[in-house]
């Protein structure tokens, strides 16, 4: 087992009706709040309405429309001087994960004097951030329980994960019945990102018995619950469940202890909706069977059997390979029943900017240091055979 | 799937050799350091010293030879006299869950004016405690991970769980080679403790596929381990994968958002250790199978069978009954394979005092609200079977 230093001071508070407890929780912060927001769907569910019901004492500055892989301008730097503009005490995040990753990068921004970029691109540490609360309508990031968000600069084509101690949101409300009516591409997108969180800490040299326990029952829990939430979008349980698992994504617990993956299709899927803006999740999906395929190897083929034999329950009898290859199977053909294109063509990627994708994640992501290592040529492979 | 309202803020420091930060930790919170500590197996194993060094620059004021089943008086008393008279800012526990526990309390004394028992009991809501930072040298309670302690108190033959979310340590450094010393009795009982706060949380009415995975895998990973860490006391991965099991036991992350259990094992245990001073876990050991025998019947069978085809990989084509008895049994001789005195005569315990336990538990732990509810007559039972 690896060394680890771990700590998630977040304050979950989750189930039906728990949003009663938001100006009791906002008032240990302060009165001036900037409330963030996308394209309106916290309004159609009535959230919004409720949130500004419960907080009519307090002073509320908003910044809306915040885009799905938010963007450094003007997003980010709007809520930057609306925060200064307004001295504003605590950022109110309602939404999915990229409301929540954009408000991150403000409460940085708004307690430095510099250009907000210089924190984003790790060229200066963050020394102080606005508190941050959140409530979130998305089961998929596990944005809500960590200190991390992904920023992208159009301009330039980068897709930062930008990462601070100081960005663990302060309160996460989780209220499942704000997911009922997140739409089947939202759902399956949610489940193929969190599959993949898990996932890019299960691929790894070394886990724990109780570690690989967790991270199979997520995964599992994540296909069975993503159905049920599709045939029938206000199963409570299953929204519940898909929700807590996908909370647990990217603050570590899966993985206490585990040798370090490099998260390899993260970095990768990054450039794809970086370039061409699609929907994080699906991206997600599409490259994952043709990485397993491409690190299939005698040396990694054991971990593959373990998630073929303990998700799928592949029959462990057969050949390793054999489970192998049958595990892969699965996952794709998993990524298909919910939906989801499984071809870059079909979210509208060519062949034609795969070559510079694939140098730019080389040259930005690290993942030559990643489980199995992937340099320019095994990048651009695995782009070309999502195709 | 029940609301829950979660948060464990404290920072968990795992590892080889992590205690070299303990210096910068300390700074966080003062100079003025009460160091708690047992019976001195940690001069023993040299951490006394290393301590000791590691903090030459602090004023050190220490409270030794707190007791196993930790007693309000005098250990929690002279903790807190020392903390007023030397104005101390921090408690630095170093040792395994009971001197945690008592320094939980101490924290919590030093900060409240009238007799710390109105805290312990209940009576008075603290408002303030100290920091506390641990070291833990025992894989076992979780303490030091979660807000409670539970303290003794002879005269009365009280042992009451005092929890309060003040006393989550700020910071646990947990280093597995601390443990490489531990006697094959104590790692066996530490191993019966842990399993026990699993199933404590894994039989109830409603859990998740999630929740029960991440137990069954803990379970697994608890009994897999400590017959490694008996076999070979200093290997590594074993002694760790038991440590980070064991730490997650009592701060609820292994079943938010199921029902309550209501902690039936603890509750009654806690009388056993109270009357006669017994080992925790071997007391925890010894009912388990007797209370899983009484509480088995038509409506609990499913969550036996789940227990027993999940975690001793039990036929699932066999009669519903036979694998709940069958998953009892394998229970039982697991405890008895680590060597675990499995009958209340081995440890002391005669018939004479049962019935007055009985009632002793029957009007402090509320177990008639319990999964199975226990009345006085059932706790004799249990009690009685175990003899």
């Amino acid at each position: 087992m690896q060394n680890f230093d771990y700590h998630t001071p977040t304050r979950l508070i989750f189930g039906k009706d728990v949003i009663k407890e938001l100006p009791e929780v906002m008032n240990q912060f302060g009165k001036k709040i900037l409330l963030t927001y996308g394209g309106g769907s916290i309004k159609k569910i009535g959230l919004y309405d409720k949130v500004k019901e419960l907080l009519k004492d307090f002073d509320i500055y908003e910044l809306s429309g915040i885009e799905p892989n938010p963007k450094y301008d003007p997003s980010v730097l709007d809520g930057v001087k609306m925060c200064k503009e307004n001295d504003v005490d605590v950022i109110l995040a309602v939404g999915g994960g990229s409301v929540l990753d954009c408000s991150k990068a403000i409460a940085a921004g708004a307690k430095y004097d510099g250009d907000p970029w210089d924190l984003i691109s790790y060229q200066v540490k963050a020394k102080d951030a606005l508190p941050i609360v959140d409530i979130i309508t998305l089961a998929a990031t596990g944005s809500e329980y960590d200190a991390g968000g992904v920023i992208s600069r159009t301009e330039t084509n980068d897709k930062i994960g930008y990462v601070d101690p100081l960005l663990f949101p302060a309160v996460s409300f989780l209220d499942p019945t704000y997911t009922f009516t997140v739409s089947k591409k939202q759902t399956a997108a949610g489940c193929a990102d969190a599959m993949n969180h898990i996932m890019e800490q299960y691929f790894c040299e070394d886990s724990t018995l109780l570690n690989d326990g967790f991270m199979e029952a997520g995964l599992k829990s994540l296909m069975i619950n993503a159905k049920k939430c599709l045939d029938n979008p206000e199963d409570y349980n299953a929204r519940a469940e898909m929700m807590l698992t996908c909370t647990y994504g990217c603050n570590g617990i899966y993985s206490l202890g585990n040798s370090q993956s490099g998260w390899p299709l993260h970095g990768m899927e990054h450039a794809l909706s970086a370039y061409y803006d699609i929907t994080h999740g699906e991206g997600l999906a599409i490259i994952t069977p043709r990485w397993m395929k491409h690190v299939l190897s005698e040396k990694t083929v054991d971990r593959f059997v373990k998630y073929g034999v303990n998700v799928f329950n592949i029959d462990p009898s057969l050949d390793k390979m054999d489970i192998a290859n049958k595990a892969i199977e699965e996952t794709y053909k998993f990524f298909e029943s919910i939906n989801i294109p499984m071809h870059l063509r079909e979210v509208g990627i060519d062949e034609s900017r795969i070559d510079e994708m694939a140098h730019h994640v080389a040259i930005n992501e690290g993942l030559d240091e990643a489980w199995v290592p992937l340099q320019e040529k095994d990048i651009s492979d695995i782009f070309r055979a999502s195709l």
